[in-house]
């Protein structure tokens, strides 16, 4: 080897950020007998004038991250928890403005939704402090603030959705090593993945309704996603991504919307070996697998907007 | 070490089972455009003349497991799937009766719901094929069958639930590690694992519905979760399953239910370093912890019954 | 419905236990500049006296089990940790001797192994504070005490293996569901989960050598897995059973080993739709699957000894 | 609402990619009674003219996923797996020159690694075809091919280390949210996920010695993370990034590495209300908590290298 006779190369520090991640609050409001909940996940990510915290370990720019976490639990009391993204907003906000060497912050939340505990739909009234957690989807918000602007990608994920017919997968590219035989009426199976950003950056411009927005963004994909015939899961993909930026108004515009879509297979049986019949028109029987699965991935953008949402939804 | 001058110690086979784990069966059924869909994850295990196959690797009573995967799917075909407990027993029957070996079956199977996609909420009628997870608890059903009797255990997991007032806790035992303050106005939250044994065993009893006491049993634990004023979670625990078997019919009736609670532990964060009061009554805010966590593990039984649930319901 | 019409049935109590689950703790011990690690999870679960907490909410025999965390940590200060299993016993006979309510205790640990960071193997000496965890099994220990007798079961999970030939499986059961082939050469794996009991049950016998006799059944279950060729999983898991048993000395000596051993199925590829033979003899291809799995779960005994392994070792 | 009295807006398709992931690839070699074994989870993403599957539902550009799970078995026989890269780099150029309409492929590779089978370091020969999964760090290949160039990212993750001393904190901005103490004297950990990009882009330079670059950049890190006196996480991160470029040589010339490092924070627990003092220097207590934790992220890079790896190693 001729690596210790070779001149030590010069090194330099990259795209570096710090924080703390995964502070997990919850808020509870009292309006009477009638509680209400907030339940956020907040991971901080901050970046800035930090060269010598790696180069020496001088510590004289860096907020500890557990004073980020601090942070959390104190504003969620002093200013409340409106919204994810409005809650996001304050947090960044607070760490550029507040602190000289910090330029530029990254707050992710990962909200989780509760419902009243009715008590299984029974009769009685439901009691106003109970709870059920509703467990479907994770609603998902990052802020980005770097002193001017703000940035505001909201998203879901965990939403597994299921099309049982009106879904078909023909006419592509066989090669030698191609055995996929061509169907004409499939179970169509994703888990949504999604993120998608406001063209809003801040004042004057009115701030969104979050969580309305929110709201209105889901329906039109779970819509676009019952409503199409699909002759592939990425036609499905961009209806949806279509139908979200088409849904938006004025004020909660979006420009921009990233999908991550496995494909969760459900593979019908064939049970010619135990002389059964398995016709998806008569109480078929699938097979679904977790491993491998196909993977759908794209931007359906806003014309003239530029893509602004990191590409790794997930990392595989 | 003497190991190898003693002599051999006589080693002997106890109990065994075996089967395929986690079968992922899912039905779809058409009724014109509204269709119906059924998820299982189904795992066997049988047990009768296995000695062989332990000793000398004979496999002439080993049904292979391979086969029991397959006899899932075309059940699941043939005789439809009406609920998770009958699905059981017809599999449990099927083995013991149909293979000369095999004594005794035990089928769990863990079932998903779906929910129809009614896209979000807003205008339009839902489409008959397009569903949406539920996402919320596992149902969970264990039936076995020793060629006599059938034993149906059912039960849920997953299910979070939070009363966010009427919960105290003081008066406990303090000794010299105890440093826990009294509190009488505390969250107390959980994630209800549960299991309920029938008293049915088979015919010539009417066999319970199954569904319908599901969803009896689920409203019960709910609504005793709401409705109890909590001096500890081993008392809610308690009223939970007391409600379960007096809630429980003639026909569906119920023996024995053991739950396995997590304290899901939401700490009162202290914020007076930032001159902060953190009044339960005003807005408060809390830090939801993993771990470590309390575990409350109890069996409620109707009088005079026996106990029959494994009280392993999580292996910590 | 005729449920409120009937009278109230008369409920009781049955097995309860309750404690903190998954206390970390990690104590780092100095010998001069050479360090040493111990880094247990701790679960501990008690029962006794403990109506009252569940009828009535008296928690007047409930020690908080923030107070068990509190001792698991000034334990292992105050006492060190020789082994899992010793440390498990300090704290069970703590519980049980210093609250009269408590008539026994189960302390469950899971242990992290961590060799000393030694550079990658590469020149220079090992830095005596630095660590890499092992990641390889997690050891378990189990101790219950019920103020007479101490019962130890100790164990290991997470540990894969594979064989990649001397695996066979044939003249098994053909029913009408049977499609799986015979086969003479196949890979057999598994992640091995294991709990074996000691017949030691406390003074006057000398007390096992915990950490020498994990070695040594560790060793035994790999040397027999290695070592046996397989006719079924079946067999294999006997072989590691006796093994176990046989090969534990007078002094810690081992009455009873439970498996639960997932056949991880690694499925030879049909490449002949490419014009390839998948020959085992000439590097052959396996499909590794996840879901769904064989599942073969056995006790093996000593002769004569009775078994007190719980059978769920998992709860599939 | 006023959406729709608006014209829709014009919606364009943005990046895009697809193919299979997790396809879980064993091939097993002999050599006589000596067997090899390479164990692959290969995730493929492709992309190029694909805007009409996204648009019409056109496949005819579109190969099947299940091709390329087709493709990833038969070039495994066909080709053998050299390494995670070579055989990474293999599948790219096969589907960018096999498919005119692939212009890009990208291919993910997470490998486990197993070692042979010693039955527990006992006496005795090891077999040759018994293997025990290494279990520790994951390593990572990632290769993308674009018809002209080759781009090789490797990595490793879930490799967890630890120094118990030579660790401090101080000196960092006091806030009004500031509560953490000042320390001279720590335990630093974490969980090592990094990733490295190699200056080779293919032909005409030599191709690197891809697992002896891999032990070496792992060894660089190690070595790093023991010897260096740290003042904080990120200086440490920038010393293993330092040196692993360094330690490249001419032929496996690293450019860039990035880190995510979760501070695995050990606590000091407080003992003094036990009349304990839990001292560094004697036999020192921690809680290892999990959340929240520190999240350090840096890219390290050789001197006029431009930055190519994503930034997001985590999602968080």
């Amino acid at each position: 080897m001729t690596v210790h006779s070779r001149p030590a190369p010069a090194v330099v520090l990259g795209q570096n950020q710090y924080g703390k991640a995964e502070c997990h609050v919850v808020r509870i409001t009292r309006n009477g007998a009638t509680h209400h909940i907030k339940d956020l996940d907040v991971s901080i990510a901050l970046s800035g004038d930090l060269e010598e915290v790696h180069l020496s370990g001088s510590n004289a720019n860096c907020l500890p991250t557990d004073t980020m976490k601090n942070t959390v639990y104190a504003f969620a009391k002093q200013h409340g928890i409106e919204s994810a993204e409005q809650f996001g907003m304050l947090l960044a906000r607070h760490f550029v403005t507040g602190q000289g060497p910090i330029k530029r912050a990254r707050v992710r939340i990962a909200e989780h939704a509760w419902e009243r505990n009715d008590g299984g739909g029974r009769a009685g009234a439901a009691v106003g402090h109970s709870f059920v957690r509703k467990g479907q989807e994770t609603r998902l918000a990052q802020v980005t603030f770097d002193g001017e602007r703000s940035q505001v990608v909201s998203g879901l994920k965990d939403l597994v959705v299921l099309n049982s017919t009106n879904s078909e997968f023909w006419g592509y590219i066989k090669d030698e090593y191609t055995t996929l035989e061509e169907t004409w009426d499939r179970v169509l199976a994703t888990e949504v993945s999604a993120r998608w950003r406001f063209s809003w950056t801040g004042e004057p411009r009115p701030e969104p309704a979050w969580d309305r927005s929110y709201q209105q963004v889901r329906a039109d994909m779970l819509r676009a996603f019952a409503e199409t015939y699909s002759l592939s899961l990425q036609q499905t993909l961009y209806e949806m991504g279509a139908r979200v930026i088409a849904g938006s108004d004025e004020v909660a515009e979006i420009d921009e919307v990233r999908f991550s879509l496995p494909n969760k297979h459900h593979f019908l049986v064939d049970l010619k070996p135990f002389g059964l019949e398995n016709d998806t028109a008569d109480s078929a029987v699938y097979h679904a697998s977790d491993r491998p699965y196909g993977l759908i991935e794209a931007t359906v953008l806003r014309e003239g907007a530029e893509a602004g949402i990191p590409l790794d939804l997930t990392n595989l």
